[in-house]
């Protein structure tokens, strides 16, 4: 993985996990740089959360440590405390300031972090920064992941080559099971925090955000974005920013694409696609209503082109439209027009498209102009038997 | 199944249902009746939903006509129009008006009714008319209940017995597979139509309206109740109708008990409690958030007692709380304390307990004093297999 000029990378095995994966992984930028971040808005949110947020507040974060195999969440004042003495360790290391130094942790959660285990890596991890490192960073965020997950773009903008890099983890299941979004992204764009902030939650809103596998947001999920300017470029005209923007949403939409496609026990990703209602609040309630249904998403996993569920789905999701009206296709498929089904070819043709791991459900209410569309996967088997196995 | 006073029942096979078990019902009180009712509150509804709605507003029903095998929704106006000949024609040979006649139906969607075969069945279904024959009601609604459905309840108002009796179909899995709720009650009570309606909307409310089993609700779901005053007790008073009233609520109960124990491949029935909720909204809130989650769900089926996606699901469900002050209990086995773990003995004592099949899971937030209660199944393999089969 080729990194934007002036960020270094590393990732070790300190021993937090049972296996020798690795499990520890710094990013640094070696100039000042920007930066912007979401997090969880889960109201229970682990220690590294609550810290992380209060630097990306100063918009001025330059590293990021973290681990994977423990959350440090459920984990009280000494989660803190911990999470504090990673911050510290690695702002002495490097020269920073705590307050340029972001935590993520994924993994158990309720267990106290092996601090120690941790500390004494640091040095090491410090030490081998490089350039060439970055795939050492995809990996040891991994927990459960099946394969990993990055992506990247490139442009230029006031006549300057610059780079993106993201890297993602996803659903994976944890001791005791939690499912964690984590993704970094670097750039040497030259770009200011205000701008960069406004972009960054933006792109959020049209990726992560639109993604369901199980519909339980974890305590850890966190996105940050360092921007380092040593592209060089002049101020971003409106048409570079555009760009940019369109190049960070489309990384960060592939991104969120890899993480449903990794979706525990998934076998399918599908797009929901909503158009006609009301509004748009209501194109999302009903797309949501839909992606989450459990019987709707068993369908998808016995492909089978189940008209009736979607639209009950649809009914249920507190959205008005006249139930006479709605058109249903599965890709270019039609299975319902004004309400009615098409009959069985096109439920026959339809169930042959649901064989390809990737498909587009279309519904049409014809109550409006309101759109929206959300990413999903599947409920399989595999999905319940990892969930379900007792902790060992 | 002992009846009412002066209602009579009778099931038969109709050849809706491919198989030869009994697919067509009627229950009939032989004198004039209040009657209430609560529909699926889907914005896709069955045409029987339509058609009954309109009779349960004047309060007048006397007979209560159910097929399954077929749920006559996404059907069109052909659909109505059967609808209606069912309930015309049942309304001719009982010598009653239309408007007294509810419909009801559940099954496959997005196919006609037989009505031939229900139009030819009509005459030897009412003449086949019996007080003994409750259990052929019970009988001819199921789908793919794994058992039948009833409870009952006998009261004294005003020095004079009464009875109540209730029978209901569950979460079937149906071609193409629409899990439906069907309840229906008959009492001998003497009421006004208005306190039954009253008294029967609070009852579902407190019964049918917490339970869950998918989160989906279905095109076809109703409850309906007569009361004919054949007990002939004077005016109820307020002691009576508070003794009716738990009554029916506990019947009620029971009969959404055993939806949930028949739901979809579950092995477990789960009280959820939540209370110290800031307000009643909010307990709701989180009840259902612990209640439709999937991990929670795969975890409860899993045996495996894992706070950590409850608590993760009460974090996201909107409520307010300090996670800091949370206790957790699996009936009595304190797994959360304060936000924090209490460790592996409470984890294998909780694990033990939830073996059996039922167990309350009690989630105190210390913020107020809301409090809500839901039952819930957990979310199995069978469940993801009985929804994926594609249909045959």
């Amino acid at each position: 993985m080729k990194l934007p000029k002036g960020y270094l990378c590393a990732g070790l095995s300190a021993g937090i996990k049972q296996t020798s994966k690795k499990d520890l992984a710094l990013v640094y930028s070696i100039v000042p740089a920007v930066s912007a971040g979401t997090f969880t808005k889960n109201r229970v949110v682990a220690a590294p959360v609550t810290l992380s947020r209060q630097v990306l507040k100063k918009g001025k974060c330059r590293a990021i440590l973290v681990n994977s195999g423990n959350a440090n969440a459920c984990t009280g004042q000494q989660g803190m405390q911990d999470a504090q003495t990673m911050q510290k360790e690695v702002s002495r290391l490097l020269k920073l300031f705590p307050s340029q130094v972001v935590v993520a942790s994924t993994g158990k959660i309720g267990e106290l972090l092996p601090i120690q285990k941790i500390r004494k890596s640091l040095p090491r991890l410090v030490a081998s920064l490089s350039s060439k490192r970055g795939n050492e960073v995809v990996e040891a965020i991994l927990t459960t992941d099946r394969f990993p997950k990055t992506a990247s773009f490139e442009g230029t903008a006031g006549g300057k080559k610059y780079r993106l890099v993201g890297i993602a983890k996803g659903a994976g299941m944890i001791h005791p099971n939690m499912a964690t979004m984590l993704a970094f992204f670097m750039t040497d764009l030259a770009i200011s925090a205000k701008t960069l902030n406004r972009i960054f939650k933006k792109g959020v809103e049209h990726s992560f955000n639109r993604i369901t596998v199980d519909s339980d947001t974890s305590t850890n999920d966190m996105a940050v974005i360092l921007a380092n300017g040593l592209a060089k470029n002049r101020p971003l005209s409106s048409s570079d920013l555009l760009r940019f923007e369109k190049g960070l949403t489309q990384v960060m939409q592939e991104l969120a694409r890899l993480i449903v496609k990794d979706g525990e026990g998934g076998t399918k990703v599908v797009t929901v696609h909503v158009e006609g209602a009301r509004t748009q609040k209501e194109a999302e309630k009903v797309a949501w209503a839909i992606a989450t249904s459990p019987l709707v998403k068993t369908a998808f996993y016995g492909q089978d082109p189940n008209w009736g569920r979607v639209l009950a789905a649809a009914g249920r999701s507190g959205a008005f439209f006249d139930p006479a009206r709605v058109d249903l296709f599965y890709n270019k498929v039609p299975l319902l027009k004004k309400g009615r089904p098409t009959g069985i070819v096109g439920e026959k043709n339809a169930a042959r498209l649901m064989q390809k791991g990737e498909f587009v459900v279309t519904l049409r209410l014809h109550a409006g102009r309101g759109a929206f569309q959300v990413l999903t996967s599947d409920l399989t088997v595999d999905y319940v038997k990892l969930n379900a196995d007792y902790r060992t």
